[in-house]
C-alpha cells in the first residue's frame, strides 16, 4: 500500500469469543487533520459520546476499534471503559489522550470485558505495522461476509497520494451488534475547513444514501484523517486539482457504501432508487428512503415481481409534496407507468427481466420540479430473517 | 344477528378469478348517520377519492364493495369506473348517488373489469337479505387468512341497540393487493356530531394503533352507519348511557383491529408495545410506532430472543425526547432494563420465556413526562417474505 505515513495493527482480545483478530488500531505518524460523521440516534454508545468530544478538536492521531461488543447501552461503565481504553492508548504511544478516537462495533446492552481488553492492549500497540488494510477490514466484521475496502490514487501539483478506506455494515444497524463503521486515510495536505466540508457532502452522497432495513445504529461512525505524509503543497478550495481531489474522496466513499449494501443482510439484489422531478432535492430523497425503506417493495424485488403498484405507495406516504396523475417509473429504461397508470405494451414482461437481474435501477419522476435523489438499497429475503431472528442464539 | 334495519348481500363478480363470492353490499332501509377515516397515502384510489367526496354529506344507506382489485392507479378509467358502479347501485335501488360509498381492494394499477361488475351487480341488489355478517367478512377478504367480525350489544334508556363490525387486514397495506378496510355499524340513534368525534378517537385508539409493516395503503377506509332502527331516543354527549356507548363502540374497532394483527402475513406473534413517561403523548406514540416497525425488533420477536437492546435503539431513533440514561424497559412484568442499563440477575432467561408466549406486552418506560401510547402489532417472519415475494406469481 503506497499510503505514507499510517500504520495498522491487529489482535485477538477475544471480546466475544476467541478464535479471531477483533482489536484493531489505526496509526499516524504525525497527528492528522480529521473529521468524523457520527449516528443521530438519540441512544448513543459510549465510544460515540467520547469520540464525538475528541473529534472537537480538528484533530486525531490514532483510532482503537473493537469488534464483539458494542458497549451501548452500558451506562457510566460503558464510558468509563471507554476512557480507560482511549488513555491506555494514549500512554502506549505516548501522545495526547484527546487525539485518540474510539470505536466499538457488536452486541449492546453488555459491559466490554475490560480484563482481556487491558491484557491484549500492549501487543496491539507494539504490533504497529504489522498489519495490512484487509487485516484491518477483517477486524472490524460481524456479520459481515466479506470485507471491504477502496483504494484510490491522485496526484496534486505533481505529487502523488493516496485514499484508502474501509468499512463495516451488514444492516444500516446490524443485529443486536449495532452499527456502520467506515474509516477514511488519506496522506494528502489539506486545508482543514474544505475537508470538512467535502467530507460532510461526500458522507451525504454515501453513507446517508444507502440503507438496508431502515434502523439507525446506536453506534454508526465515519472517520477520516489527512496526515500530509504525501508531502504536497496544502490543497484548498482554490487549487486545480480541489475538484480531482474532491471526486477521488467521494469515489472512496461510495465505493465503500455500495459494497455495504451488497453485503447487506441476506442481499440478492443491489438496487439503485433515483428520484427525479421532486419539488426539491429534500422531497426526492424522502421519496427515495420511503421507497428503500418499504418491506413490501423490499419483498417484491426478492420476488422478482415487477410490482410498481407497491412502489408507488410508497411514493404516496413518503410525506413528499406527490401529485399522482404526475408519477412516472422506470425499471432501468423499461417505462411501467406513465402520469399515474401502467404503461401497458409489453412493460410487464419486460419489467420482469428487469427484476430477474442482480442489479437494477428503479426510476421515479414527480413530474413536480428539479430535486433530485439517489439513494441504494438491498432487497428482503428470507436469509434477512434467518440472520435476525437467530443472530443471539 | 340482532342488528335491525341493515342487510347484507354478497355475489361472485370474479373480479380477480372465478370462485368466490367477491362482490358485497351493505344497505340500510333507511339513510343512515355515517362518518369515515380514509388513507393518508397521497396516492389515494379512485373509489376512495369518490367516498371522500361523498362523506362530506354526513350520510350514507348503501356500501359496495370489490375485493380482488383496488381500483387504484387507475387514472380517469378509474375514477369514471367508481363512479358508474355507484351510479348503477343507486338507480338500482331507487336512492340519491350520493348515499352511496364505495370501496376496492386488491391488485394496484390494473382496471376494473367493468364488464363483470356491471353482470353481477342486478344480482346483489336483488339478494338484499341473503348474506350474514359473517359472508360480508369474507367477501371483503384478500390474503387474510379468517373472516373478522364483532358484536356487542347495550341499551340506551332500557332500548337495546347492536353494534356490529367487519374489517380486512392483513398488512397495513397488502401486498400489491392494498388495504385495511372496516365497517362498523349500529342500529342505535346517535347525534351524528358527536359520533363524528367519538369515531375518530376509537379510530385513534385502534386501528391507527396497529402496524404489520409500516407500509400505509391506497385504499385504507373505515366507515361507520348509524341508522337508528333501534328506537332509542337519541344518544349524545349528555345521555347518560354515553359512556357505555362510547366503550361499546371502543370495544368493537378495538376488538377489530386486534384480528387484523393477529392475522397479519406470516405473523406467529401478538405484541402490545406500551409506552409511558414520554413527554407528551404523541412523542409516546412516536415511540411505539418505530419499535412496532423496526425490522430488527420484529425478527426478535420472532426468533423469540429477549433482545432488549434493538429496542432501546428502535426508542432511540424515533424522533421522540428520549433521555438514555431514563430508559427501563419490561417483557410483560420482567424488568429487562432499568435506567438505560441491563436489569442483571435471571433477567435473560425470563425475559426469554416471555419471548417464547404467543402474546405478549412490551413496556418501555421514558422516564421524562406523562405521555403514554398502546400500539400492537406482530412479528416479521420467513411466511411474511413468502407472502410477499411470490404474491402475484
Amino acid at each position: 500500500m503506497s499510503l505514507k505515513g499510517f500504520q495498522f495493527s491487529v489482535v485477538e482480545a477475544a471480546v466475544k469469543k476467541p478464535g479471531r483478530k477483533d482489536l484493531a488500531l489505526i496509526w499516524s505518524d504525525t497527528p492528522a487533520v480529521a473529521a468524523a460523521v457520527f449516528t443521530t440516534n438519540a441512544v448513543k454508545a459510549a465510544p460515540v459520546l467520547l469520540s464525538m468530544e475528541r473529534i472537537a478538536g480538528g484533530r486525531a492521531q490514532a483510532l482503537v476499534v473493537n469488534s464483539g461488543n458494542a458497549n451501548a447501552c452500558t451506562g457510566s461503565q460503558g464510558m468509563a471503559d471507554a476512557r480507560e481504553v482511549t488513555r491506555l492508548v494514549a500512554e502506549g504511544l505516548g501522545i495526547d489522550e484527546h487525539l485518540v478516537q474510539v470505536c466499538s462495533t457488536g452486541v449492546i446492552g453488555v459491559p466490554l470485558p475490560m480484563g482481556r481488553m487491558r491484557g491484549a492492549l500492549p501487543g496491539l500497540l507494539a504490533g504497529r505495522g504489522n498489519a495490512t488494510l484487509d487485516d484491518l477490514a477483517s477486524a472490524i466484521m460481524t456479520t459481515d461476509t466479506f470485507p471491504k475496502t477502496s483504494i484510490r490514487e491522485g496526484q496534486i501539483g505533481g505529487c502523488s497520494y493516496t485514499v484508502v478506506g474501509t468499512a463495516k455494515g451488514a444492516g444500516m444497524i446490524m443485529p443486536n451488534m449495532a452499527t456502520m463503521l467506515a474509516y477514511v486515510l488519506t496522506d494528502a495536505a489539506v486545508d482543514p475547513e474544505w475537508l470538512n466540508g467535502l467530507f460532510r457532502a461526500a458522507v451525504d452522497r454515501s453513507f446517508n444514501a444507502i440503507t438496508i432495513d431502515g434502523d439507525t445504529s446506536t453506534n454508526d461512525t465515519c472517520l477520516l484523517m489527512a496526515n500530509g505524509a504525501a508531502g504536497n503543497q496544502q490543497i484548498g478550495p482554490d487549487s486545480p486539482d480541489a475538484g480531482a481531489f474532491a471526486a477521488v474522496l467521494d469515489d472512496v466513499l461510495l465505493d465503500l457504501a455500495k459494497q455495504i449494501v451488497k453485503d447487506g443482510e441476506g442481499a440478492t439484489k443491489f438496487v439503485e432508487i433515483c428520484i427525479t422531478g421532486a419539488a426539491d432535492d429534500a422531497d426526492a430523497k424522502r421519496v427515495a428512503l420511503a421507497v428503500a425503506n418499504s418491506s413490501l417493495v423490499k419483498t417484491a424485488f426478492y420476488g422478482q415481481d415487477a410490482n410498481w403498484g407497491r412502489i408507488f405507495c410508497a411514493v404516496g406516504y413518503s410525506g413528499a409534496q406527490v401529485d399522482p396523475n404526475r408519477l412516472s417509473l422506470w425499471f432501468d429504461d423499461v417505462c411501467m407507468a406513465k402520469h399515474g397508470v401502467f404503461a401497458g405494451g409489453d412493460a410487464e414482461t419486460q419489467g420482469t427481466a428487469v427484476l430477474k437481474q442482480k442489479e437494477l435501477r428503479v426510476t421515479v419522476d414527480l413530474g413536480l420540479g428539479g430535486g433530485q435523489a439517489t439513494v441504494y438499497t438491498s432487497d428482503l429475503s428470507h436469509e434477512y430473517v434467518s440472520i435476525n431472528a437467530d443472530y443471539r442464539t
